[in-house]
């Protein structure tokens, strides 16, 4: 089941380093990819930061859109993550307006609630962004700046503002962590540690 | 052993999002801090951001000093991330000038090799970074961002470009993933997928 996820939570969803598909939608196109670079910026109102690189299509759908959703891919995905990482969603465009990632991968999607994007279904969570505009940092460095306005995991593996990882859940809606080349770490054992007291 | 990292593939040590220490040095002072924010943010010549609160003392010595160093830590050391990251070493510095993290905690350094800042002795893998001063980011966002002038990893861990975690390598040296409160992921498991093929 999807529920909401409280805003000053949302930064948990990125704070242990997942890998992200972005998605966004303009002027009846749509387009995802894959970015293994992102991070949380604030807590209330909460803010992400995430690189798209200048040949992406997803980024020049945002540009002109001025929203994105960041969705949380789990293991079963990762053929998927791969797929929308590995070719421009431009390629497809070119060849016909009815193509796109999400009809040649059969991937479905979700209605967003406060922004114009498909969420990708089978993700385990979902960041809405508003696009904060910084002209400067997107030339500069293809830093994109969000502000998240609305928030939603499976509560399968997120509840209580929690991930809920542990050694009897299913491996296969662990997040992932991108390497490269095809290899990727599943999110890992759960666990709590003591602060060190000091030494002297 | 340590061992530097080609820098083109320094963002590798960030892509998987462990969270980080970052140490930084001026005037004879020093401190270290914890940062699950960060993001490598280009390739060549490689970039990285990470996220400083207004209130951190070592934000202040990374803007007196210009450098500072991103160290990657391990499950061993997850006592000594919650303790760094949980006290300011702006309170420690009031009381004495010979007290900081470093003593209060027993932590031992190696030097950098191209700034000036300690690295934490211990770590699986070390980013030595020079401030790209952008006061907006810095100001607006607490958003830093460095270029990284030379990157080192611990070879039982890290090497030929490449994460070696597998289900023989020792668990205390995995790298974290910060949660809250006290939680952690360690890096899971490894594993290579196949690009999704089209559906049509």
């Amino acid at each position: 089941m999807r529920a909401a996820v409280d805003l000053p939570k949302a930064y948990r969803l990125l704070n242990h380093g997942p890998t992200v598909l972005v998605s966004a939608s303009h002027g009846g196109h749509r387009n995802i990819m894959a970015a293994a670079w992102n991070m949380a910026l604030d807590y209330a109102p909460p803010k992400i930061a995430v690189v798209l690189d200048k040949s992406s299509y997803t980024r020049e759908l945002i540009e002109a859109s001025g929203n994105f959703c960041l969705n949380v891919p789990c293991r079963l995905q990762a053929a998927t993550v791969l797929a929308v990482g590995q070719h421009s969603g431009r390629e497809l465009q070119a060849k016909s307006d009815a193509q796109d990632k999400f009809a040649q991968y059969g991937l479905e999607t979700i209605p967003a609630s406060r922004i114009d994007a498909p969420l990708l279904e089978g993700c385990v969570a979902w960041l809405e962004c508003r696009l904060i505009p910084e002209p400067h940092n997107q030339q500069q460095y293809d830093l994109f700046i969000g502000e998240v306005v609305a928030a939603w995991a499976d509560t399968r593996v997120f509840s209580q503002g929690h991930w809920q990882y542990s050694e009897t859940s299913d491996p296969a809606l662990r997040t992932l962590h991108y390497v490269a080349g095809g290899h990727f770490f599943a999110t890992g054992e759960a666990f709590t540690a003591q602060e060190l007291p000091p030494q002297r």
